[in-house]
């Protein structure tokens, strides 16, 4: 709208230049004088007892600083929500993920040859490779206590009752894969000992505070003696939380030991094999409905594998639990989400966060209503659809702008959806060589963290004696923008131009603890805090200017680099920003402001799975158009709908950006990513084996931005970061249906899964026997 | 006071550790890969015109980077107060220690070969070295609009008038030394380029936010683009201000150039041929007495060597102008001060800060009135010494605890002094072959910046969520404590250890500018600072508590570790400290706050003189006793008792460190400490031939405090830095009066001095001839 001077132009990034030049510095691109290179050795089996280490061959090679197995941590070796990721494996190994010691030496290589020599003594155990066995009874037992990490639920209703009332049932079994994150940059952290007995750490840590926590408990030292410095971000997608801490902490630990700096740097076949991914799920749905196409019961159970440690499962599978029915009414509703342990690579947050998975089943589940119905896509979903007020399937009364139909007509008509997908349902379509295929999909999602955690965050605002500012954020740019969008806020509020602010690389002492940059909060969190701390400033500078200028605060404006007595009918410019600020300066008012955004109280019954889940939610639709070879199942993406509504779009270019990315990945997920694990043996390492849409592969993209501005954000900002990522890979299966008249209910949708559906599948060995991978 | 709980108390130094270890980390000890050594190129006459400037051998040296001139400079290669400190001599020379170009090569040795072969054409100027001289007309011109760099005025009351009821007057002439500041660590700094367009510096600044404007200014960068890190200092004693922003300036310079890593260093020789001094003074005092030891008038004029550059020589005389009278009631008043410029080293700030040379003055002429009247110099003291609710001589009304005659009689006692000064003024002891004296000082000072500057300083205060501390401070530890008394206020407020504290590395985005590091302000304006931040947390954490324990937060105490309902008759313990901070955290409640300490408005006419100097006042007293070799003049220091009203000694560990360091850097520049120039060459530039008082030659020390709490500062604490150091030479002087009846007009109170008073003066040429130093 005109009555903001910044907010919602298409502002060049303000970290573009840096990236672009190559001066950004990345975690590895940090050295100091006389450091030192560390190198892991890694578990032998997915799942075995250790029985001895012996490390006196690696000790001997010349170069070599120290060699630290679990005995060596002198704090806690454990650590996660649940904590039990070993920073070093200590009793068993659980995935081949596990690092068993870890050396320092002069370079990477001796270190790397020291770590070859060490010999470790196993017991073999029984490993277990399918969520599903995991929860067996007599399944290997990976942690005490049992393989369930998590069983969430939600009950509303009478499911039975709702079912006897179905005139039909509709029941699918759907599959997710296991994905990689797949960012730029791997692991990487520099530790140093500073003059205080204590560490700095600088890295690729995506939350940064977490990690901080972490760090310190290993060393055994308070989180004051731990100083976290956060390298710019080639990418995380929520990769870089534990296992960016991993590489760091292990980093920290031989600082610690030989009282030098460390680098410790994951190579693209570490990042992988180490790294959490994605949750594979196993999804039932059933749904009982009703002729006209209203939905009268769901029961939904899935099943997600959380590999070796329970890392953010209990989270993730939450997310799923809430969303799981969609945002569609449904009186009557059962659904159960486990997790479990394998002995696969440990799962844990990803971009989406446990809605990509139920997502993809929903939106399946719903074209199969529709055309049980004979509606089209578009009718069924607006017939379902939430509206203002709507109670969700938590018992949430949804009291923001419901705009699902809004999004859901905005992308029909941007794609054509009615006409196309009537055509393309032709006979005469799907039996080309090349048919086409048009698919809708939509989705509504909490936003932040909701009832899963605390929800605040701060930025620190510091306008600089001359005027110019100082920003700190606790709330992370690793790639998505947050530092554009928080300094468009900035600006706005303090009516100044973007590039007069910049963001100092934050650290666990220059701004409070803001929690993890996740789940999408960056702007309605971050932006928020941002906000609120340029007003604090603004205070003190409208205060100082009241008294010099003899005008009411309440009456400044601050735009055009200017303050303005916006008083009654005329406005009159008093004096520059940098005036005011000399003035302010001058007066021993120095312009240094915190602000820390608070949210909404959230609530959550665990055993009934009833609350208000998440203060607010977003919408979006996707529609994806597809042309299919017949022969070979290659689908090619031709064409791409997004819209989201953000609330607020803070920088139109970003938020399209978001868009873009996630509908590339959100794609992908749905055609070809696949991690791909054989008895606990990542096969996938690098970018040869393990495949992701290219700029060759993606689609002609149309963005389109809703904005129906939101109380709880900054200047009604929502997000966009997850929901752009989470409902493509549906869309895309949906118009392989449309061309095909083939439902894929396994993800990705490759060759054999569009040639064939779900006739012929992989032959994914999935025996649990123990099994002994041959060290390289 | 037993209301306090770590207020007061002996705690060790919280950075000692490092610093007794070797852990700490000074400016030079911070390297990066790849930096380059910088090296400097110095003026070869103390008063000339630079015709050229011929880089081009320096720059065909192998391993040299770059090599820069005035002409280099993208931004102001002028600075400071009145802007004429030259980054890089650009016109003119106009003293020795002017730099003419700088080098970066890829070490210090190959910078400095490089250096040398720099060839400057210059054309001689008439060179003046004493400040009378410079004032006069026909005078040789340092600076466009002539050599007057200052003069400053008080007008009280009527003097002629005031001689005129005068019994006697007594009129003598005094003279002060230029000297070294003698911190251990010579100055350094490193400059690295930082990954958007910016530079980070990393040195030993005592006032690193001057320095970042000087630097900003120098680099043509926005203040927040230059990021400036305050390092481990080694002393500074008012001495690291614009001398160290030259050496930092001149390695961001070569940074900028060359897009690498730069250290700049200076050896002791650059340091003590560089850096400014204490201002010589050349004093005249002309006072008109009553009978009874009063005083009807005051006539005074000093005039002050500023050297090359103004530097801090207006707020140094204005100190002056200030306290030229003492603490002493005066009617009549009539003081010039003047500062000049002169080819000499610039002089600038100095602990003590221009009270030292008015004090050795006023003291001298203190003790001569007390000879005239014959009463004891105690008696004549306490006639004369301002009581509560006193006027000053700039009409100052005194509002606060004036504690002058308290201290001089607890000095008395603790002295014994009126029997011993009985004692030693006898034929008796002045026959002697090594006679003894005692004498006696006092002074009032201003505390902080007064009327000279805008008064604000900032601290954040940030409770980690486990209960660990982190401060940051914008008043620097440069060796006296600072971080010691901050984290003490800290954990009284708070109610926990002190080792829970840590501090953060200062750097200009971490605080708000809090202005110098200066003026005895430390504590009052740092430590006030960090009390309004704790107190800011410690309010979040009483509304936690509040809400969780249904108590009054009015009624809240935090002590011993854990928070206290302190609800009327009884206290009882609600929770720890660690809970209360995990309740916050739980809550969204992050424990982070800024608090700025403001203080009371002063104001000053430079016309008449008068005004509210300064907010509130410290008073001290101290008493010298020493044993003069009558064949030598050698005089040897026997005991020395220091007594000081801090308001509030929040360490009295420390706040005796600061007066043992005091007594021995006052007592060394009444007896020995001198910068010698010769026709403007610094003759003593190590400490084989600039002398210190040593551990061999302090006395044995008595530092008797006296508390009478201040409104102004936190818990009633003002200052002690600069009060310590400022009265010990008269202290020394009247002690060796009183043991030989001869009057030291002129310090050092060196043999010369001592043995033959004022008949034999060395011989210090003076004349404003052009001399050629023939470069080494």
């Amino acid at each position: 709208m005109s009555s903001f001077n910044i907010i919602g132009k298409r502002e060049p990034r303000v970290d573009a230049l840096g990236k672009v030049t190559g001066a950004a510095k990345y975690a590895d691109d940090y050295n100091l004088p006389h450091q030192l290179h560390g190198a892991v050795k890694y578990a032998e089996y997915p799942h075995a007892e250790i029985l001895s280490i012996d490390t006196s061959e690696a000790e001997k090679v010349p170069g070599v600083e120290a060699v630290l197995t679990y005995k060596d941590v002198p704090g806690a070796n454990h650590f996660g929500l649940i904590p039990n990721i070993r920073i070093l494996a200590d009793d068993h190994t659980r995935y081949l993920g596990d690092v068993v010691a870890v050396v320092a030496a002069v370079d990477r290589r001796t270190a790397q040859k020291a770590a070859d020599l060490i010999k470790v003594k196993y017991r073999e155990l029984l490993a277990v490779f399918d969520p599903e066995e995991a929860l067996e009874e007599n399944a290997p037992v990976i942690h005490e206590g049992g393989n369930e990490i998590v069983h969430h639920k939600v009950r509303k209703g009478d499911v039975a009752a709702g079912f006897e009332e179905a005139d039909f049932i509709i029941e699918k079994t759907f599959k997710t894969q296991p994905i990689e994150h797949a960012y730029l940059e791997p692991e990487a952290a520099l530790v140093y000992p500073d003059e205080h007995d204590g560490f700095t750490v600088i890295g690729c840590m995506q939350n940064f505070y977490t990690s901080h926590k972490v760090i310190a408990a290993a060393l055994g030292l308070p989180l004051n003696k731990v100083q976290i410095i956060q390298s710019t971000m080639g990418g995380s997608f929520g990769g870089k939380d534990e296992a960016a801490t991993l590489v760091a902490v292990r980093a920290a630990l031989l600082a610690q030991k030989t009282g030098r700096p460390v680098k410790m740097l994951s190579t693209r076949e570490d990042s992988i094999r180490q790294s959490y991914k994605r949750h594979a799920y196993k999804l039932y749905y059933k749904w009982g409905c009703k002729k006209d196409g209203t939905i009268a019961a769901m029961e939904i159970k899935a099943v997600a594998d959380g590999g070796a440690y329970a890392s953010m499962s209990p989270f993730v599978t939450w997310r799923s639990v809430v969303q799981a029915t969609g945002p569609y009414y449904c009186p009557n509703v059962k659904t159960d989400v486990y997790a479990a342990y394998t002995n696969n690579n440990f799962t844990g947050a990803m971009r989406g966060f446990g809605s990509p998975q139920v997502n993809f089943a929903i939106e399946s589940m719903m074209d199969e209503l529709a055309e049980r119905v004979g509606v089209s896509p578009l009718q069924i979903r607006l017939r379902n659809a939430f509206e203002d007020g709507a109670e969700t399937a938590t018992g949430q009364k949804l009291t923001h702008r419901v705009s699902l139909k809004e999004v859901l007509i905005k992308a029909a008509e941007a794609s054509d959806f009615e006409r196309k997908w009537r055509e393309y349902r032709s006979e005469a379509n799907r039996t080309k060589t090349f048919p086409k295929g048009i698919g809708l999909s939509c989705a509504y999602r909490g936003v932040s963290l909701g009832a899963e955690g605390v929800d605040a965050a701060s930025a620190v605002v510091y306008v600089q004696p001359d005027g110019s500012v100082t920003v700190s954020a606790g709330i992370i740019d690793m790639g998505q923008g947050a530092r554009t969008v928080m300094a468009q806020i900035v600006a706005e509020v303090l009516g100044i131009p973007l590039q007069r602010i910049h963001f100092l690389e934050p650290d666990s002492g220059r701004v409070a603890d803001s929690g993890p940059t996740v789940a999408s909060r960056g702007t309605i969190m971050g932006g928020g805090a941002a906000k609120i701390a340029a007003e604090n400033v603004r205070e003190i500078m409208k205060h100082t200017a009241a008294v010099v200028y003899s005008v009411s605060p309440a009456h400044l404006g601050f735009r055009d680099g200017k303050v303005w007595d916006d008083n009654g009918k005329s406005s009159r410019p008093l004096c520059t920003f940098e005036e005011l600020t000399a003035a302010c300066y001058a007066r021993g008012k120095p312009l240094f402001a915190s602000g820390v955004r608070h949210v909404a109280e959230t609530n959550w019954d665990e055993e009934t799975g009833q609350g208000n889940a998440y203060f607010t939610f977003v919408y979006g639709a996707n529609v994806a158009e597809v042309q299919v070879d017949s022969a070979t199942g290659q689908t090619e993406l031709l064409n791409f709908v997004s819209v989201h509504d953000v609330g607020r779009a803070i920088n139109k270019a970003t938020v399209e950006g978001q868009i873009y990315g996630g509908v590339a990945m959100g794609a992908g997920y749905g055609m070809m990513e696949e991690f791909i694990q054989e008895n606990g043996e990542a096969k996938t390492i690098n970018f040869d084996e393990y495949y992701i849409l290219t700029a060759m592969d993606v689609p002609k993209m149309k963005a389109v931005i809703v904005e129906n501005p939101d109380e709880h954000g900054p200047f009604g900002a929502k997000s966009v970061g997850e929901p752009a990522v989470e409902m493509a890979a549906p869309a895309v299966t949906n118009a392989i249906y449309n061309a095909t008249g083939r439902r894929v209910q396994n993800l990705p949708a490759n060759l054999e899964e569009v040639r064939l559906g779900q006739k012929l599948r992989r032959n994914v060995q999935r025996a649990s026997v123990a099994c002994k991978i041959e060290p390289k």
